[in-house]
């Protein structure tokens, strides 16, 4: 659809913005389900996040996605906030409902589905999840609300402990979900709780930039082939520790790709209510 | 070119704005100049106009079209104002330069390259003018700008004539023309002074809408083979006076569409640098 007088904005409102591939995958989306939008990305200077919710009110704009370092900022200046988003304590996505905006969180859905879209369900499963940051905070919280029953949390004990230990305990207050904190100092401890869960999840962004060649788990006997290794890194598409993995034969090794397009495509969805077609994307 | 993360935003800032042609203007002319940039049209609440320019710095916007009811309210908003819009009194056209905003006026410019495109020149003719509002104005300023010698202005008697009178004092003041103001309602002077003219042009806005049967002059015997005619209506594309007109077998009769194009440009090029490549557009 060509832009015309009605054509909706949506903006990635982020700092930085530039290098994101999200105007891409939108862009090609509205245009394969025939949605009268646009998505633009928006390099927002930190103190002006309040002039950026009122432009989106100013402008009808459809939506928008936020990233860093406005996904906890942002949440005081919306109308509303979903369940998810609030058991989170941030936003990824935001929804103008006729001039009320809505904060979602969809990270924890790109993890479930991309889990899904390799087969693996967390109902009744036993989980271990290294580091409680910008990503293991959303994967912790949906993975305890779609049916995981148990999950081991494991974080450095640096600042970001408070907020492990924090959402530790939302999941056993909120959810059927029973979650434990351990120290991830306990090197004895952590080995024990990989070896008796059905997934692990590293979500401390280890194995990526400067930290390529780091992994929590350099033992592939740490691993046992029936569960699933999933690091939330994407470039490489291939980390140390999922090669560490796959020297297990671990059956599902999976990185954070599908997660970043599967969150996409789940604040596609709540913009449009369209699904997102990812597979004719060609991204 | 695809939208990517550096892609710039423009956006029409009116109210109402979803009938507007503009997007479809620009964005074929930026695709056809490779200027990574797309312009949306954005419906304004009148009271929101104070945000929809900070919207302007907070997204870094490439620059904004102005249009009703917006364009002497704008103004005070502006870090900067170009010396044509000063004297205008209005501005239709913003430009962001790193950050600081300047406004512009290309409705006189898109006035007067309609006339060239028709081979018709200002330097050293006499025009008479009907009608001094939103489009009378810009379009007196720039023919005074552009060399033109002895400017009759006719208005009626309504609280427009008071900026009627004002424009005539600025082009005495701040240009070489020589302009004099006379009530529209002396059509024994009104017919005299289009009989000693080169050039007659209404911005009355009679021809369109509810006042598609109207028109100020209705006896062919007024004009003269050897003049313009020019009316600011675009739709219906012949107007009743250029109908008039066309009966005196006026040499140039010319309707709003050339002007409407022509401020386009301007504005686009103001905002790019480059030429707006107006034939192969389309439109």
């Amino acid at each position: 659809m060509k832009i015309d007088g009605h054509t909706r904005l949506v903006g990635l409102i982020a700092h930085p913005a530039g290098h994101s591939k999200s105007p891409a995958m939108h862009n090609a989306a509205f245009a394969k389900t025939n949605v009268n939008a646009r998505f633009l990305a928006f390099d927002v200077a930190p103190d002006q996040l309040p002039d950026a919710i009122t432009a989106m009110r100013t402008f009808n704009m459809l939506g928008a996605s936020i990233s860093m370092p406005f996904k906890q900022a942002v949440i005081p200046l919306l109308d509303h906030l979903d369940k998810t988003a609030e058991l989170v304590g941030a936003v990824n996505t935001v929804v103008n409902h006729d001039g009320e905006l809505t904060g979602y969180t969809t990270d924890g859905i790109g993890f479930v589905e991309a889990l899904k879209d390799d087969g693996v369900s967390l109902a009744g499963q036993t989980m271990t999840l290294a580091g409680v940051g910008g990503a293991g905070t959303p994967i912790a919280i949906q993975a305890a609300l779609s049916g995981l029953k148990t999950l081991n949390v494991f974080n450095i004990n640096d600042p970001s402990v408070k907020n492990a230990k924090h959402i530790v305990q939302v999941i056993n207050e909120q959810t059927d979900c029973h979650a434990t904190f351990y120290p991830l100092e306990d090197r004895d401890q952590f080995k024990r709780a990989i070896s008796e869960s059905d997934i692990y999840t590293d979500a401390t962004g280890l194995g990526m930039g400067k930290l390529v060649d780091k992994t929590l788990v350099d033992d592939p006997t740490w691993f046992h082939p029936d569960m699933t290794v999933f690091d939330t890194v994407y470039a490489p598409s291939v980390t140390k520790l999922m090669g560490v993995a796959q020297q297990a034969k671990v059956a599902h090794v999976i990185n954070g790709q599908g997660m970043l397009l599967n969150q996409g495509a789940a604040a596609f969805k709540l913009w449009t209510g369209k699904d997102m077609p990812l597979k004719q994307l060609s991204l």
